[in-house]
């Protein structure tokens, strides 16, 4: 941490900063020039909050030296993270796809996507039995046996089952049927959720929130992960910008930067990013150059007639397509993909 | 709702659109012209969701005509809403200053704010029992009897009590202490969350989110509404931007459209919005110059020393200041302000 | 100027640095932890480049501690400029009002907008005869004699003429009609616009870039003040965000920011920034609440016939009303208006 | 076009609408509901300003159906255009490798550079004689002989120059050395600037502004077009969003929705787009599978001490890596790399 004290700061006040630092623990170096003096502040104290010193008198500014995150941070830890879910290696060689339908659909319906998307070549099934929506009015999935039915699809199927989780009190329920957790964006910093989640056995896929930047997203994992979970996957799927020609705008240099600054896997989730089935290969592909471990794609047998964000999903002959497509890209890359 | 057919639609697809409108109840006239048919939807139906015909065979666009919410709308509802909180008076003539406390304090500061704010001429009082934060490392206030603690002091002060809940948990006991409940930004789209307060009795103060759009707002607040709780009142605390200058950017034209597109009362928080106390009281001017109807300032006895958010809080005498130009403004609007 | 050194620099890397910053003209400090050294470069270089820094080998990030800019900057220049615009006094106590025209209009029509506006209290006529659009088939002002016609108006009726100017090869002929040159937030960046500016004698109206964060708008009034010119008078006109009721949003933070920043004085624009007549009155008392030492509003004599942005003109009867309550306001936080 | 009235629109309010709007040349259909009107206008008048119709009486909102530029897009010339740059073919099959210098060098170094590039694969080659900055402080390239050093450079190389042009004055000089102009992102709406490159015969490079949407950038391109220049290639190098990890956010889908929208070849310049070479060679690969014709790479002989913009340039070893990754996703995805 780099203290920058104001021009006119009294030595007192330079004093009373020092002391306050070494009560925190910190070695002070100081360095004083004619019109303005720096403290260097050398120590690792994580839970430091340094507004309390940016608030002191005479100070105009505090620097942080490293990142506020640890058990996220690949610094120290150069080996990526590989994640097991049920069995399967997520962070590896192998690409993940993850596949699922958006909304409620019938037993027949949600059997018939688990076969197809696991004969692409989809290694995770995700279900979706409650959504909330943004509006009352809009179409609401209902709660049912749901969860006994996509878990005994994914099963038939050798899949392994991802479920949302939007509260605290969904995590124990579907943490009997899932074999992953997902948190959507909206939820990146429910810290209540993050908090239960950090205790769960279960691997979360966390969803970077529409305007967090890529360092809050490593904070809301290291939050899960102070917890005791290690098992946490990003997931990019947009943020929000002032382009309007897509729903999101995806952003595949956070990939990029996350691959970086993180050992955790990442996640490129195109169809919630774009909103529009013909931007999704592109940005699929795209996503796997970039260095994503994995990516996510809404299904539907007939999306022109899904009850929610038909637009973006993909029936299931667009599905192999694009599965052909993305196996391209990953061997091209040096990657393959799950089976 | 405007349903634009693609220049290549057949015949088929054409009426296959309209023999869905009818379906749904939907009046719907015809225009053809050389290259492009335009379908006009006519009727309400506030439940719709116009994906279903947007992903029909030949459509190239759907446009909503009217705004997707209704309760919260100030069409057919010209006149202000006034919220009552436990005799206060929101929305009306008179604007509300809240003031309040960002972290746990002891009993006895509790009381020294709640006095100090009091008798500088703010009607709410803010308090803040636990606070999640986005870094584990950081300062977390500690749930304890502050509840009680903080109840008292606003009793005795005259002031309503307005206290976070962030988990459908804590409605209910937070509600015994409460007279109003806050809803913070990151959970503007907790949906659980505000089905629960939609079920409650309480007023609710809802932050808009750091990435939502005035309309989504709005749309929170009618989901509330719709369960049945109608005492909503709206609080702008800034967006993110692409500036860095102040922590989040305060949009006050945000208050401007929420006033003439919706009848709930608007409050801002500039504190929050700029996080830093320079510049809170000009934002706090300009947001009672822009129409508000109340603002909301953070304050601390020593704010240096503050655990949480120092730099954006007011200490008493500050707070007195801020007041005074705050009443000058709301003067010239021909406003008054509470007490 | 601190310099963090990597965890793994060696001491050559380091060596190095001091090397180069002593080479610079800096006076170094060197803190050395356990982990990590920093570096302090005390020294005022407002021509360096701190990325030739940046790049050398072990440097893991460098900070400034002084803002780019000097001879805009408030820092050693407390009192706020006044700059004289043909001999009204703009950045003092009174708050300056402009108003114009965004398109062309006959002669007669130009006369009748210069006197109302001069008699409901505007100083300021700005006026506009060649408009670039971002379409080519959208409307397009002609150049023409209006020139004269302008000027021609505003002396009958009190009024300095503002025009704006986005090429080099129009600073010259505007210059002779203009007594202020007004540069919109698309040539912001415009350097070579920029330079051809600073050896101006005019006054110079700069809008702020719809990209452009704080600093570099200072940055850009910076270059031209360098050049000799430093009579700037910045305006703020709205950022793009994702929020899309209105056209842009208008940062009113950005006002705070740059008065406490700099001493240059700071107008809004609120037409442009909003793009609806409906919130043009809350933003123009908000700006003046928030600090703003102008406004700038748009008229027409019959606004939804104004072949350009007619949505965000003012009718003459709508202006006086603006003007009173804009007045009203600026009484209220200790100004006036102008006339 | 559809224009949406007011529901108190009057029966004179809609006929004044319809009579403009056949006086414009448009086949009014008008569609009657019990609660409202809308009017669907049929007619392909690329010139029309909509907000005429807008800010007439009982008017509500008005909706392009169709987008505001013709000659760049896709609708009725589905085949991609291939742009000859001095013979070599844009567009096509082939993807494109641009790569050069940020800053001024000596005739060796410039020399080293096109020779060093050539082997490695680019085709394009990209000058930089004079270069204003955002400061007046920070380094600027200093105008030369440099014009003919690069243009021989090229030659011997088989490379096609490539030159920025900032303002009109330039585009003559620079047009007798460069294969093809290269538009900055701060100029895409430099409309004086534009239009002279409309009447030249060279292709143009067209960067997107920071801040603008892809239809501003394609109508920016129609602008160029529409004086008779069809030689235009669009080039993607980042917006500006929250996200401050990445010195901009480089918008891949934006490669997407350009090659669906229109039949321009499309660009990315990973190098500004992240300013940061760490990132870069990811982002290249992206953008190949997201779809792009070409890709722009800063080069430097010793990127850490490179006047300029070192941080994202790439050495010369680095670059045959970056060329011989981004070769494999080229054919990945079906295409081959130049030469």
């Amino acid at each position: 941490m780099v203290v920058i004290m104001k021009k006119k700061a009294s030595e007192e006040d330079i004093e009373a900063v020092i002391t306050n630092l070494n009560a925190f623990g910190f070695d002070v170096h100081r360095s004083s020039g004619i019109n303005q003096t720096v403290l260097g502040a050398i120590g690792v104290r994580p839970g430091f909050d340094h507004r309390i010193i940016r608030g002191l008198s005479g100070v105009a500014d505090v620097q942080r030296v490293t990142e506020p995150y640890k058990l996220a941070s690949r610094v120290g830890r150069e080996a990526p993270s590989i994640i097991d879910v049920d069995g399967l290696h997520i962070g590896g060689h192998a690409i993940t796809v993850m596949a699922g339908l958006r909304s409620t659909e019938s037993e027949e319906r949600i059997k018939e996507a688990a076969k197809q998307i696991s004969t692409s070549g989809a290694s995770l099934f995700r279900g979706s039995i409650l959504k909330p929506r943004t509006s009352f009015y809009e179409y609401q999935g209902l709660e049912s046996d749901g969860f006994k039915v996509m878990r005994q699809a994914a099963d038939e199927c050798g899949l392994k089952l991802v479920m949302e989780v939007s509260s605290m009190g969904q995590v124990e329920p579907i943490s009997e049927y899932a074999s992953m957790l997902l948190v959507q964006a909206h939820n990146m910093q429910n810290f209540e959720l993050l908090r239960v989640l950090g205790e769960s056995n279960k691997p979360i896929l966390l969803e970077r929130g529409l305007a967090a930047t890529v360092q809050e997203w490593l904070m809301a994992a290291e939050y899960i992960m102070r917890s005791g979970n290690t098992g946490v996957i990003l997931c990019e799927r947009g943020i929000r910008t002032f382009e309007s020609a897509t729903r999101y705008t995806v952003d595949l240099s956070a990939v990029a930067v996350a691959k970086v600054k993180s050992h955790l896997p990442v996640f490129v989730d195109p169809c919630q990013g774009t909103g529009m089935r013909d931007y999704v290969t592109s940005l699929a592909c795209a996503a796997v150059a970039a260095g994503a471990d994995g990516i996510a794609v809404d299904v539907h047998h007939d999306p022109p007639r899904a009850s929610s964000n038909g637009l973006q999903a993909f029936n299931f002959n667009q599905f192999v397509d694009l599965i052909v497509q993305v196996r391209k890209v990953a061997n091209a890359v040096g990657r393959s993909l799950h089976q």
